[in-house]
């Protein structure tokens, strides 16, 4: 069993098969918000602040941090939006682009051990991130497609993954600062979809014994009720041994699922976060008292 | 891949891991339900008319049909019940009784091939209902613990059923006709109930190649919002490969859980029956256009 640990300047978050699930906050991202990316890119970091609060409010232990908008200086607008994050929530940030320079001016600036998102099995990419990787102390999440695209095979996708970790130890990195994003398609275009992500979680964990994560919305792209979609997916993900991912804390449905699913992988010590979180839900301030009936099944008379 | 196939006059149902996921609707048992058993006591069968055709509505595909009462004439009661279920809706029977003469005189007016629920690892229990099963070319669930009990241990609990599967062959029965429950405990008493079943249920699919059930509802025992527990946890065995329930299709929880799962699992060819249901809930009366945008996931660009 492998625990990732993240912090900010004086928080730690472990990532484990044996902890609670861990939510990484995916609302800062101008990726699909017009906005927020009209805001951001006048320099209007306003939404961003809303977004950092409100998120970890709702359980998020990490934050995503994306400032992708084209046109900008985004090293620039991503060192300041991490900056201004880490100083109204003291949580670790998940640096998040696809430019190397951007990549590193988060690193530069950010508080804490964060984690970098994201590394492909692209031989480029890792030669040229695996040392920024090694200098920062930080994780990263690497994603499990290469040169060759992303494979609809999850034996090929897995076998990405297998070499992002075989070259990040390398290079010196540990294990446990591996996260993989299997890669998550629209199960809506693509019917494997679900079942090829859940064979690739349960062989990171059993053959690789490294953490796990996914961009969750992904999958339900193009289908009516995310939220549902989003939340059960993810269940179904934790019970095949991702142990965290990016998704919206804020979205009822999501986070309860992801509640309910600490409780069945036994991450829920007496089931003490579920029957909180319903008696707020419910607004019974009171503490309840637990049943104290015998918990025998029906089935065992 | 083994399909299980279960019948009523007229009509067949077939469970499998390439198939949407089969309900078997658990309300017709007064283990629990105080007023149904007094009033089945008294001969007075109208709320199982009731709870009949509202499940079949609800999307049950099976109807379990338990008459376990004290001090009543079971193998009567429960043939009478069974006997009216099928004169009101066309579905097969899973026939629910600890007692050896009622499971009979169930199999004696079951239309069709019904289902046998069930039969423990237990010598004396194997050796006199396996030729029934065989008798009456049923299928039956075999339920993993034996004259020990239940164990804790999902390994102990998975030798019980390759104990169950392989003597059912050595009468004759095929394994596809075995349903092998891996007995859910609840989470509230054993945190560790969920990942021994979603274990277990992953053995029964690679080892023995034989379609599981449970009876989902013990998982959630004595806890707040059990329809939410009971929906995410059924989501998250489909997920290590259940492939029927004895549940409650009426809870709405659980039946959207259910359905999205079997998006996941690609069970659901095009979405469409998670996309029919979506416009139901919402009063769409109109067909709705699938969005026609390419559905590239975010991550890709």
């Amino acid at each position: 069993m492998v625990d990732t640990v993240l912090s900010s300047k004086t928080r730690e978050v472990v990532i484990g098969p044996n902890r609670p699930f861990v939510i990484i906050g995916e609302r800062i991202n101008p990726t699909g918000r017009k906005l927020l990316a009209a805001e951001m890119k006048e320099g209007n970091l306003e939404r961003v602040k809303q977004d950092a609060v409100a998120q970890v409010e709702a359980g998020a232990q990490v934050l995503d941090v994306n400032a992708g908008i084209p046109l900008v200086d985004e090293p620039a607008l991503l060192a300041e939006a991490i900056q201004l994050v880490q100083s109204l929530v003291d949580v670790p940030v998940s640096i998040d682009s696809s430019v190397v320079e951007a990549l590193e001016r988060g690193l530069e600036v950010a508080q804490g051990k964060p984690l970098l998102n994201s590394i492909t099995g692209e031989e480029e990419r890792l030669e040229r991130l695996l040392p920024l990787v090694k200098k920062y102390g930080c994780a990263f999440i690497g994603i499990s497609n290469d040169e060759t695209g992303i494979s609809e095979d999850p034996d090929v996708r897995f076998a990405v993954a297998k070499k992002i970790v075989e070259r990040a130890m390398d290079y010196g990195i540990p294990k446990e600062d591996v996260i993989i994003d299997p890669l998550v398609m629209p199960i809506g275009a693509m019917p494997s979809a679900g079942r090829s992500v859940f064979k690739i979680l349960r062989r990171c964990q059993e053959e690789l014994g490294v953490n796990t994560t996914c961009g969750a919305s992904n999958i339900s792209f193009g289908l009516p009720n995310r939220p549902v979609l989003n939340g059960t997916f993810l269940a179904m993900a934790i019970a095949n041994g991702l142990t965290c991912a990016i998704t919206n804390p804020i979205e009822p449905e999501i986070k309860r699922s992801i509640m309910a699913a600490d409780v069945f992988m036994g991450n829920d010590e007496n089931c003490l976060r579920w029957i909180r979180a319903q008696q707020a839900e419910s607004g019974d301030a009171m503490p309840q008292r637990r049943e104290r009936r015998s918990r025998r099944p029906r089935r065992e008379g």
